[in-house]
């Protein structure tokens, strides 16, 4: 049996009125689509669509859930205190489940969004209370979170599958943590170069980083965007490449 | 085997910082719960802790899905397409059922609440799209609705269980319907009478109209308040006065 | 002195990371810019730039105050009671004002939004709910809307000036009123044709209407639309041949 | 002239169906009224109600200001961007301009609400945003914040005015700072000797720490609450200990 890998991309991103991405497009390329649930994007119409097309492209689904800040779009960090943050999570999985389950599908994984991404990967409190969020509705979903850091030995401790994630189009430190956005050369935007990049992660177990040794990252999903033509060009160039070179591009948790 | 009753009433419509209704007091009185959902009322850490008093209670879950209007409670009419409608209420009833999973109960019935209620107990398109959502997500919970109401008949021709509800404190004309809030005499305020009232509700199958005439009304549930003292003991009377009579108190549906 | 028209367009409708529309672009074409207040769309900081370039486009500001939906955009009926309609236009005059200010510019007219326009054309009530605000804000505020309809004569009586409107891209009866958007034909999309359209407008008094006649209709602003690279190029090409033919486009309300 | 004080209270912060409060109450014991502005509480026909109170009880009034989170009333940090904060600010400042307007009345200075004003206690970033809101609307407008705090160095700095507080039921550290909530006898509940520290700091320029020294502190007003009968009671001891002793209980600015 040949290397797999899986492809994971935010959708449902619209809401109302406003579009978002292109989900249709963007279904195509991934494997894993880690679907909005409300609190920083998706109303209940447009997300139940998207799930329908999820659900035929025979995409694994996740809940993207976020804290509760549609204007900010989940981008600003908020002092939630424990027990919201683990009923703000529960509510959004449970709602995107009854969705998911309208379209024939049901949710398989959580990956939080934007700064609740990044304040739990080192925040033990708030990390916590996603955890248990994810242990009061089904400990058998996986936890998403980024390579090496610190929610993923949390999540593990507590007996939760964990799945870590490269970012297709950021640049890594030697540590193998990732070039703060403030930086330059932080975000790579060729597509050819990053799909060589991303080959390298799987074949190799890392990437170059920015001052050009090799660092290891443990991969188990790789994160790429499609909210822009370019975006869906690059997810296009780097499955194109995996499967060139016989890598299988599958969800880690069946649709 | 005895006479039997449902009483259920509103819960979970604290937001937040705002209180609203006293859930632990009103629980030792009713056998089902309508609990909010969040479009109306309800955020998720309050909700989890209504859930979970409910469940302690024995107290049967229902979903209490509204129109997207925090603001205005639910209480207005408003135009809602009907994929949107559908999907807002699947929404919700996952969200609900994702909590109430974490708090080791489950929703068992579905009410709406507010001008959705109202609306849809005649208009027929909003009724569809909701009748929809509960076929979508689990055509085996019933649907509260009004007594002798329009919703109730198309969702049994669609194959739902339906639970006729009539409601302690109103004044009824003789044809069966409310008499409007608009009108003299519309709410009933004395505990007693109230009591009485629905006593002979469950034993002659009807009550006296407004006019005087007795008018017959087809409950399986009772749905009493509990947002104010007065309101509780409204739910007191009742109860304590059935059980005298020898009548059951007990959920429609197992909790 | 020669003719002269007021061109007037939807902007601020961007929300939060979501975008609609080319705010800069279009401000190239009207004379007069609605823009959101928040309820249907629009946030603070995006706001404050829309106001900016407004300011510096020399482009008349109007309130384009809306019900509170914003997943809905504002194209839902909703039965808001009077005083809370009343309240809630007041409050996004006063914010809209507010940014204004620190742009450097004022809002001049008020426009209601969507659903909340379309139900005051008729609806006495809201109507005037809505004038009552703007009396209470600003009675030399002039209140824009449909030709010919109820909402403005009303406005009338109350002592606001008010500003007719026609839509460039909407097809008329032989009576003046709009064409429903479910009928065949009710939305224009040939770009030199309702250019020519509005000419006939400006010189003739009226135009065309869906059966052939002529129909009379009296407007002193012409909506356009900017929310697509089409709507921008049927704007573009009214404002070409308007000037051609002599047509000062200008602002009713001094900016 | 004789010795006089202004007392301060959060209002206004009902929203839709929820209250919170006694505005009418505590309207007859204080001299300014901060009233919410809608982003952590306060609907807009509510606001109208208590700003008609307060013109009527001729209060003056703030602008209570607060980060865009009614789910969980403003209390929690939010990292926001500082054009989005300093837009946000504007918003609500206009919001309730417009409705203070109607209601006969004015905004008469800011006072940032909850986590905001902690916050910009300290964090000069978020200072600045608050600063350049007021600035940009109405210079002559005082910012309220927490004696001794940055945020009042760095207005004066830009050329505003500014009033520091005192908060009546809370225990001051030797240094000036107060007690953290977290610590025990942080904050006080005996009516009597909060008024007795209230006159003490008017008349000595300072109250008793919680280690038993004389603490300074500079107050031109004193922050009461109104939120529970036992809060309304301590105001009302306040006042009358306060006007008992000659001391005018009068806004510092005009209402």
């Amino acid at each position: 049996m040949g290397m797999a890998i899986d492809l994971n991309s935010d959708l449902g991103e619209s809401f109302g009125a406003w579009t978002m991405g292109d989900d249709a497009a963007i279904l195509k390329l991934v494997s894993s689509a880690n679907v909005a649930c409300g609190f920083h994007a998706g109303s209940p119409a447009g997300l139940l669509s998207t799930l329908r097309l999820a659900k035929q492209s025979g995409v694994s689904i996740g809940a993207h859930v976020s804290y509760p800040d549609l204007v900010g779009f989940g981008r600003r960090n908020m002092d939630v205190a424990s027990d919201e943050l683990t009923a703000d999570v529960i509510y959004q999985m449970g709602a995107l489940q009854g969705l998911a389950q309208a379209a024939g599908t049901e949710v398989r994984y959580v990956k939080p969004h934007g700064a609740l991404y990044n304040t739990i990967a080192h925040d033990e409190r708030q990390a916590l209370a996603v955890i248990d969020a994810i242990l009061a509705i089904n400990p058998r979903l996986p936890l998403v979170g980024l390579a090496g850091s610190r929610v993923l030995e949390l999540a593990q401790e507590k007996g939760l599958r964990t799945i870590s994630e490269a970012f297709a189009d950021r640049a890594y430190y030697a540590d193998g943590t990732l070039v703060s956005r403030r930086e330059a050369g932080a975000v790579l935007h060729d597509a050819q170069l990053v799909a060589k990049r991303m080959l390298q992660l799987i074949t190799e177990g890392g990437v170059t980083s920015i001052d050009g040794s090799f660092t290891a990252i443990k991969a188990e999903s790789i994160c790429v965007h499609g909210d822009s033509p370019g975006a869906i060009e690059m997810a296009y160039q780097i499955r194109k490449l995996l499967e060139e070179q016989g890598i299988t591009v599958r969800p880690f948790a069946e649709p």
